[in-house]
């Protein structure tokens, strides 16, 4: 760099914040001193790994991002260790920045395959297993998707048969179709793996179950017999990750190798039951608000680098007698990014709510109080599709934001968008997610027919509908709110009537539900949108001073634009009308106006250094030609300046061409 | 490929069609003949290069694409030159199937490069350029785009001033912001370029002007004196083209290479301007009916893997009791893919009218009748935002509809938003598009205060507002153009009115522009949308038979989830009731199931060879996971069965882990 001072453009931005961006980041780390330790720990590493002169990764081939992830993993190993983390936060911020929005090979061994061990062995296999797989001599993986199946797990092929004679399962995928296909760390670097398969045992199909099995030498590393493994080959992202094909040709593994805390099967084939099947539920709530967060992580970082490239570019001018603007002053930019920084808060605040309703309910869960658990699992299914919809598309919109250079690696944004979007697809594809929502829903609506009382996060369905909005130009949060829940309580209501019409015409109940799920799809959406704006009105809440003044106005952002964007369904019943349409309109305008001069403090807010953020165009110091200059000069393509390409290829067309032109008079110079 | 034979599920999908594919391809392809000769040029292009066994372009890094592509058109040089071509559509699909859905590094010289020298040199400079050219004695780029400026042409900083003594121009790049910095085949390939730049003589600045500078030796290819070049590094796709920068210190080239055909510089120096500024105004127009074409044919390509492998892809059931469903037979699944059919055949058919429009205006605008100028300028730049953002976005949920294997390279879909995404931010910004388009309906709408005809295009302005929809089940194809129309002059005027209240305020014009420019993108957006609707009527309504009966469905589905998806601008003034909204509903949903027995047809339909495909889960014959295998036993990760970074990174990382757990009992095989 051969600037070190700060962008004047970007400096000025700071100045004009009407709050302290401090206040907001303490809040979004849990005070003062939990903040400090955030930075602390990703200082930490960040400084490490500078000297090293990593390459920006997303430029690299697959198998150097891999080589690039491991390397990075066993280097931050003996750090970590003298950290001795325990806290899960603080290990999720320090991982952060070992590899910045980056999935490591190891990723699924220490999350999902030591849970599963941890959740679903026996206390004996947690004591023969788990220090194997915490000492690393076991590396493991979680194999349940297979190639031609995903979501629906009954579909799956794979089989564990039980053989009374050996005592061992034989576990086999006897098609292509079986192939366990996807899981991280599978294809090359895993030594074990719990594989989902079929338990057969007497004759009999007990469904899904896990068994642990190894899949390669613990000593040479190579494929153990009736394995075919390997890597599934390039992705958009996640190419730092091995996410690996398994084959298995009737692999024998022992009895005792089935996870067996809930079922069994005896010496003599002998299948038990587990005694509670819902125990899983919450785990997977956990999983899920934890991908609500990943969203809102990713959204967070692609916003500061928009906002803050877009106050340091100056484009075209408003004024034809002034000098260029700050493209943040054009309004269309505004309106493409500061929604988007409000999105970005919004869905962080659902995620924390989320969890720390998940936490309270799991108490009264424990207790006994099972009620709590169908509108939990409701929420979490709805709020991983809506917070992955929104958050990979407002990752793809600041990309776009940044005009010609964001298409380019140097700005960042497309190394997030590729680790952000598969959410879309993974654990449990969104619109699966939605219909598992609008099935609670429609069942609400029973509920409420029969004189039953909602459980808290569904009452606002109770209310009687018709009626219209009281909306004027204050545009009171409180009003968004419950236009919010007008619409989901209309849509939900509308949906589960037609439903009944179809159920008494004698449709097929089925055949009605595929019929109308679009409209389900809506109402789950509705449903979702409606907790998340509401669960931000009620945080905002929360805060004083001059911050509460900026706060609830970012919340209002995100509800207008939000209404704005759907408008015909908060209009279609009369709820909205064409003039409080008109005002919303102009509110929106207002706060894009008003949030202007606060849009780099917000965004600052987030604390992300710039380490993490590997962007040439979201750089703190808004040094981004320099950044983006250097970013040119590491490409591959210029260690030669005359390339092998040019004499392999470029030369013999060029004279190829040259012959068919014998009469041009060629020239040395121009 | 194990097995040859057609995946039955595709295969009924074909039986079940209720029009003749053939006839839908002969009116995409302008009839049989031309429909023969386009599949026999890329048939033979294909099997030419399927022998190569090219490894997947997508999956390999920057450079090893580069040279795929230079070897790839290197290749077909002579079979190019067998067949002679002339017509320019024959050369597209040859070069289509020469490299499908890549960048080439010669593709700016062969289209920008020429085309300028051909348009903007003088007679005697054409006489002495275009040989070299042609015979690529010269490779050449066009260097317009800085770092640090784009869209707003008077901000680019390099300049060209003339030295009257030594009748030289001295070209300089004097900051890092004015590097040139994005042009095709500038990087690497390039050995001439014409470079924009300020025109300074006498110490007058006369704007921008086009000057041809030799940048690399024609023999060794060193940079000269005074160039710094190279590739600006990895991008989201374009990975085949070595996209440059290019800085020039004072680099001094003859007066003669300024291209003069329109504005001069005589020896002493003394600027002769152009008789007419406004000629380059329809290349710019042709240029852009390209991108909305490439859009369409980017979207048409995805749709037709996403269409396919959603109806040999069966997962979760419909009937608890029957099978696996295909997933095309969810209406979800019909939701996501359907409307986008339609998409691709509306841009298809907008660009083909837009480009015919074009031809027919030329003519008038030959013979001297320029008014067709500036409504053929609005509408190319607003169809060029429109289709871009339709395509891109359609591109990208076929590829979400795919489910988790449309993440993988082996879809194919990465590969075609990589290329089609780009077009959103180049050749100017869309937004920005959209704001010409305004500033056009804006003045049509003071020509109609001030009483005068309005052209063609625009005279449903004329029309007066107030009213209501006539739409009912039948959902008429008039009406609803009406209604799209409808909603565009309602935006029109409304905005006009708007910044004609400001002016009458006081505020500056320029102050109301901005201020009023999210509502202005909206009204230019209803404008280019209601064209495309109209347009694709007017081609449905010339088909017949059956084949009519379904592309009046299908164009109506076009119009039809384009007003749900901004219904709130069609009811905000009361023209579209709720009664109407829910018609418009269900109309969706029916024709959703009335087109599902035709998809596959109408995707067949594109005729898109499997090699230009380049998709596991697009195939033809439908054997995908075949398909997806032999996809991953090709990545460069399964060369080895053990890599190398296991034992230099994974090991170590073991073996450091094993030493903090020396109690642990180690086994040789679970």
């Amino acid at each position: 760099m051969a600037s070190s001072a700060v962008n004047p453009d970007i400096a000025r931005e700071r100045q004009k914040a009407t709050f302290d961006v401090d206040q907001l980041t303490y809040i979004l780390y849990d005070g003062p001193a939990k903040t400090r330790r955030k930075r602390y720990l990703q200082n930490l590493v960040l400084q490490d790994f500078a000297k090293l002169k990593f390459k920006p990764v997303a430029t690299l081939p697959h198998e150097e991002q891999y080589e690039q992830a491991l390397d990075r993993c066993g280097r931050a190993a003996a750090l970590e260790d003298n950290l001795a983390l325990k806290d899960l936060r603080e290990l999720y911020y320090f991982r952060e920045a070992v590899a910045p929005q980056v999935a490591v090979p190891y990723g699924v061994h220490y999350s999902m395959f030591m849970d599963t061990l941890e959740r679903q062995a026996s206390e004996e296999q947690k004591a023969k297993w788990l220090p194997l797989a915490k000492s690393y001599r076991m590396v493991g993986t979680y194999a349940q998707t297979e190639m031609g199946h995903g979501t629906f797990l009954r579909g799956l092929e794979t089989t564990a048969t039980y053989d009374g004679k050996t005592k061992e399962f034989i576990i086999d995928s006897p098609t292509i179709t079986s192939t366990k296909y996807w899981p991280g760390g599978l294809g090359k670097t895993a030594n074990c793996c719990v594989v989902m398969a079929h338990l057969i045992t007497k004759g009999v199909n007990h469904g899904m179950h896990p068994f642990l099995v190894q899949i390669r030498d613990f000593d040479t590393h190579q494929p153990l017999q009736g394995i075919t493994v390997g890597d599934i080959g390039a992705k958009i992202g996640f190419n730092s990750n091995d996410n690996g094909f398994l084959r298995l040709d009737h692999v024998h593994i022992p009895r005792e190798n089935m996870l067996m805390r809930y079922s069994q099967v005896l010496e003599d084939g002998t299948y038990v039951k587990p005694k509670n099947s819902r125990l899983t539920y919450g785990t997977m709530t956990l999983i899920r608000s934890g991908i609500v967060g990943q969203a809102a992580r990713a959204l967070s970082m692609a916003v500061t680098i928009a906002v803050r490239y877009s106050t340091v570019r100056r484009q075209s001018k408003i004024d034809p007698g002034a000098g260029e603007v700050q493209v943040l002053d054009f309004q269309t930019q505004q309106m493409k990014l500061l929604p988007l920084v409000a999105t970005a808060y919004a869905l962080t605040v659902a995620s924390r709510n989320m969890t720390a309703f998940y936490m309270s309910a799991t108490k009264k869960i424990e207790k006994g109080a099972l009620e709590e658990l169908p509108q939990l699992h409701a929420l979490s299914a709805g709020l991983k599709a809506l917070s992955g919809w929104e958050g990979t598309e407002g990752v793809e919109q600041c990309r776009l934001a940044c005009g010609g250079h964001g298409y380019s690696h140097a700005s960042g944004i497309p190394k997030i968008y590729g680790n952000v979007t598969p959410s879309i697809t993974y654990e449990g594809e969104n619109t699966v997610m939605m219909l598992q929502t609008a099935r609670y829903l429609v069942k609400c609506c029973t509920m409420l027919k029969q004189g039953e009382k909602l459980p808290t996060l569904m009452r606002y369905l109770q209310q009687p509908l018709g009626g219209s909005s009281k909306l004027n130009a204050r545009l009171d949060l409180d009003q968004l709110v419950e236009a919010y829940e007008h619409r989901a309580a209309r849509l939900v209501h509308e949906v589960s009537e037609k439903l009944e019409t179809a159920a008494k015409q004698g449709q097929k109940p089925y055949n009605a539900w595929n019929a109308n799920s679009v409209q389900l799809v809506d109402a789950a959406t509705a449903h979702s949108k409606a907790y998340v704006v509401k669960s931000f009105v009620a945080t905002v809440s929360t805060m004083t001073g001059k911050l509460r003044q900026v706060m609830e106005n970012v919340c209002r952002l995100y509800a207008v634009t939000g209404i704005i964007k759907c408008l015909g369904e908060f209009m279609e019943d009369g709820y909205i009308s064409g003039l409080q349409s008109a005002t919303l309109r102009k509110g929106l305008t207002d706060l894009l106006a008003d949030l202007r001069p606060n849009a780099v403090t917000l965004v600052d807010a987030f604390d992300f250094p710039d380490g993490i953020l590997d962007s040439a165009l979201g750089r703190w110091d808004g040094q981004v030609y320099q950044a983006l200059w250097d970013f040119s000069l590491n490409s591959s393509m210029n260690e030669k300046q005359v390339l092998d390409a040019y004499h392999k290829y470029q030369r013999p067309f060029m004279e190829y061409q040259w012959k068919k032109h014998p009469s041009v008079t060629v020239v040395a110079r121009l």
